[in-house]
């Protein structure tokens, strides 16, 4: 057996599946887990851009400093379109970034491959729906509701999961 | 000796030092962060829970479309026993998730096994105490003050570690 | 060769160095991300006793048990100098945190060496200076929001190169 096919990430993948490098991108669980990062991140940081809009549109800044930014705008609070892109990004904080270092974690645990691919996509994918309801096009509750909800107990699932596997080091 | 103990994680650590496998479960510290940070994601969590519990319980939501979701409901900003549990969340964000990415970095440096469990226990512990004293039951400071210090103690003392180990690659 | 061997990280880092271990100290790539991660961390940890020395300052709480901590103090929301260090710190949540997962997602993907230490030191350095034209010494526009612009493209770049290398496993 020639060595140097092994430290190819698919030849040590398939023929030594004793050789368990889970957070690597040659574990394909780690990889989608990376795809899917990237996606929530980048939809984290068009909160930051939808609010700006937001800010430029109805001409209202939180910072002196910004009036300079667009004529006739002015420093003031509460209004309504642009609080609304705000409280979405603050529900993302809270929400996604838990669930983020929650999967990696789950990932590190060693979870069946399969289970925990569907895991993934399935937490990711109802955050993206969450924001186009909340922040994009309003819609009616149970909307909102069911997507948060849906992260909410695949993260809680992910951190049993972890706490079944590792509770004798805690 | 049987090379199949190596894999064992105590085996691994005890004798074989130059075994650094340092982000994988078979290592005891990162198991132990694994478990704590299961256990502050599952809290956090609970904050979003509390937080929906003071909306239904006071009939006071942030977004017009939540009417729906009880009677006599009205939307408003402010209200005291939301807000409260609404600072203690982002008092969660602001210091339970660079705490997780900070441990994470210092798990990764390699510190000794025994400092790092201590220190990544009572770390999480004094946060899970913060929400307590927080936003369960109000208690005097400095009962909060005390809690929220010790986390951010144990994190600074985390990044000065990973600083001084890695420096040079700045 | 004894497969059981190869179990052993110690032979695959030395005798193997074409085996990349990215998430470890020894790859200067994420050895690099520890210390700016640090450094990160460390700042962010700094708006939280900033926030604490203007609520001390200008005695402006918002919880009735903070107000035993200094005479004459009083609950109030709004203050303009305790808001503008929030408002920045909120920020910092916005962004620093997904700037942070996201390179270590980066990292782990195996980026150029020369190309992801500069990534890094610029994303996160740009920070830096965004706290100090926001929260320590307020600059008129467009200070601020070069600096935020850079580290949001350096995130997205980071998100993108990884869905690139890893798109097939979504």
């Amino acid at each position: 057996m020639d060595n140097h096919t092994l430290v190819t990430p698919t030849a040590s993948a398939v023929t030594m599946p004793m050789r368990l490098e889970l957070l690597d991108k040659s574990n394909p669980v780690f990889a989608c887990y990376l795809v899917w990062m990237s996606l929530l991140v980048l939809k984290m940081l068009c909160m930051s851009l939808l609010t700006a809009r937001q800010r430029i549109k109805t001409k209202i800044f939180s910072n002196p400093e910004d009036l300079r930014l667009s004529k006739n705008s002015e420093v003031r609070f509460g209004d309504d379109h642009v609080e609304r892109v705000r409280r979405a990004h603050r529900n993302d904080l809270e929400n996604v970034l838990p669930f983020l270092l929650m999967s990696l974690g789950y990932v590190a645990a060693g979870p069946h491959p399969m289970v925990a691919r569907m895991v993934i996509r399935i937490g990711a994918s109802a955050r993206l729906l969450h924001t186009f309801v909340y922040a994009i096009v309003p819609v009616p509750q149970p909307a909102r509701i069911l997507a948060f909800t849906t992260t909410l107990l695949i993260t809680c699932f992910e951190a049993i999961y972890v706490l079944v596997c590792c509770i004798k080091y805690i």
